[in-house]
């Protein structure tokens, strides 16, 4: 193998795939990048078993030669290292020869580097999977879908399932559910899908997720998804995110979300959360992050915590529309803020089925997020 | 105590004194923040006891009315929580009032706060300083000493006196010292003082330089130092910043400076230290930071550094002048990229007097700072 390649393209592949490098992998051929060169240009690749991400760079981008490959190869090379030396290395040109025992020569400038390689037949294959059923969808939507569910995951390895976030399609609408037994997010979305393109029980760890939101770029674009056996492959521009699917069964939580309510109202997104934080700061002196609330006889709702240490918190806060019985409940307001973080309406809609029921939070304007946090049995 | 305050005012004072806090206090009335009301204005204070940070906020800023104060009087607030809340009331402007048993009533909109206050009598008196020998200095200046030394202390506190800067006031030059017996670091400024006034062995502790730095404004103004018997008080605006003067005498560093040299030349500052970093990386991998350093026949400057496990990096600097004996020399690089971090001018002088002597650095234009690192033995 002997390539020159320009300086930020390769560095901007080695910025994808290392997301996938595992920082405690005791099996050495995994704390490497792979780079193939062949006469279409370089694909880079990385990963951790659980995920694989490839990145390809074309010999060319646009007018500019972007890879020259004077002889096609392949070698594995130690990516703590690696990522960080072509970082700094002094031009933009760099140029790379493997040599005998897989040693790897990189020069730039004044600066001449010889890397120790591994043998490339080492690396895992990627999984093949058969592109027969891809859906589309936009880069945005999908980051915020994952954003407005992945918070609600399990932290526990106890029960693996739950550190995951349930992916469904049917007629069209993906729908994201993830939780903790103490809280639980959904947030659904409508695609355009080929007719009968269905999945179930697709359940992918929210680490996962948090590194594939990483890798789509801000700029708009479609990510092609494609469902195969236990796998699932991402594809963002010109990488490839290939995911594990948990193994196991996700709860039927369909369940516990109430279909009735005996009290609903409106409130302002951004007042809410900022009252909550404020009484939030307070309870979190008490380790125990109990928050209050309460509906007041003037109309307004009462936010309040207190701690016997310090001291007291009362907010008041307006409600646009209120229906049904008075309401009064605690909760941990360490959950509720997580949930306020990432509502992205102006208006939400809180509603309540009785005291030791969970409490339901949902934008007011859409249906297609709904969040449900279990109350704290209190004395008072 | 009762007033009313505005809320960015009293929360850049609480900022400025909040640095003086410390989270494992054992004493409680030192995890406080004290107010203290006059008719003059507003004075906080906040002390660990190695460092006590008073700020004041008089009535009036300008035109704008800051303070009004109904009833003056003093509370200590347990700072953890009125620092963070304060920020995050609603309204710019905020109610005080302290009643029974220093039980303390704020309010600001819609929010209604009691935090449970501590007697202020209980409160550490500040030391009494007499400003008779006061010095001035720029505070952009004396931020640049400080960080030009202060990263050149050592951090065992089994010398505690190293753990502090030295400051050596003669004849208008104030002079910094810094060492942890494996470099050392000295920068020195000429000023403009009373005739006469002088002062030695007053070590000031790193930690405490490095918050007094984060409190001196990017606008240049000067700063006031006092030197006290076994305190030092500094005045930054309307804020004063006491700390305490180590204990002990600090062990004469004259000596371990050479006065000729064997080798000297002349780099830019950047090029050693891009290639300094770069050689950094692999010697990291190796835990040990070697790097080796040596002149080449063509004149130029050879950086270097291997690891048997990853492989080697090589690079060469332009040398602008050379004088003297051929040089070859190891050294540890994160010591050396610490001081090409803080070297302000873009030319570089190297000096060596043998292979087991100490590396001198300093910048080619100036006198004022001088940096030194012992080398490493090494059998090639």
């Amino acid at each position: 193998m002997k390539i020159s390649i320009l300086k930020n393209v390769l560095n901007e592949a080695i910025q994808h795939v290392s997301k996938a490098i595992s920082s405690r992998t005791t099996i050495p051929i995994l704390s490497g990048i792979k780079l193939d060169v062949n006469h279409q240009g370089v694909t880079l690749t990385a990963s951790d078993t659980d995920i694989s991400i490839q990145s390809f760079i074309p010999m060319e981008d646009g007018d500019q030669t972007v890879v020259q490959v004077e002889q096609p190869g392949s070698v594995v090379l130690p990516a703590k290292f690696f990522v960080e030396i072509i970082k700094k290395l002094p031009s933009q040109e760099i140029h790379m020869e493997v040599k005998d025992q897989f040693q790897t020569f990189i020069s730039s400038g004044a600066t001449e580097i010889q890397i120790v390689g591994l043998d490339p037949e080492e690396f895992p294959v990627l999984p093949n999977i058969e592109e027969n059923q891809v859906i589309s969808v936009p880069g945005d939507l999908l980051k915020n879908m994952i954003k407005q569910t992945v918070f609600s995951i399990s932290t526990h390895e106890t029960t693996p399932i739950l550190t995951g976030v349930l992916w469904n399609l049917a007629e069209g609408e993906l729908k994201f559910v993830a939780t903790d037994r103490h809280r639980l997010a959904t947030r659904s979305a409508h695609l355009e899908t080929s007719e009968g393109l269905r999945f179930s029980n697709v359940v992918i760890a929210g680490k996962t997720l948090n590194e594939l939101s990483r890798i789509i770029p801000d700029q708009n674009m479609l990510v092609d998804i494609v469902v195969a056996d236990n796998q699932v492959l991402f594809k963002v521009d010109r990488v490839l995110f290939y995911s594990r699917i948990l193994d196991g069964t996700y709860p039927d939580t369909s369940r516990i979300i109430p279909t009735s309510y005996k009290t609903e109202l409106i409130v302002d997104t951004k007042s809410l959360s900022e009252s909550i934080d404020r009484a939030y700061l307070l309870s979190r002196e008490e380790k125990t992050n109990i928050v209050k609330m309460q509906s007041l006889e003037n109309g307004g709702l009462e936010i309040s915590s207190s701690s016997s240490e310090l001291g007291k918190v009362r907010e008041e806060v307006t409600v646009s529309k209120f229906e049904g019985e008075p309401l009064k409940i605690s909760f941990n307001s360490k959950y509720m803020l997580d949930v306020l973080k990432v509502i992205d309406s102006e208006q939400l809609t809180i509603a309540f089925t009785g005291i030791m029921s969970p409490i339901i939070l949902k934008p007011a304007d859409s249906s297609n997020a709904l969040y449900i946090i279990l109350p704290y049995r209190t004395t008072n």
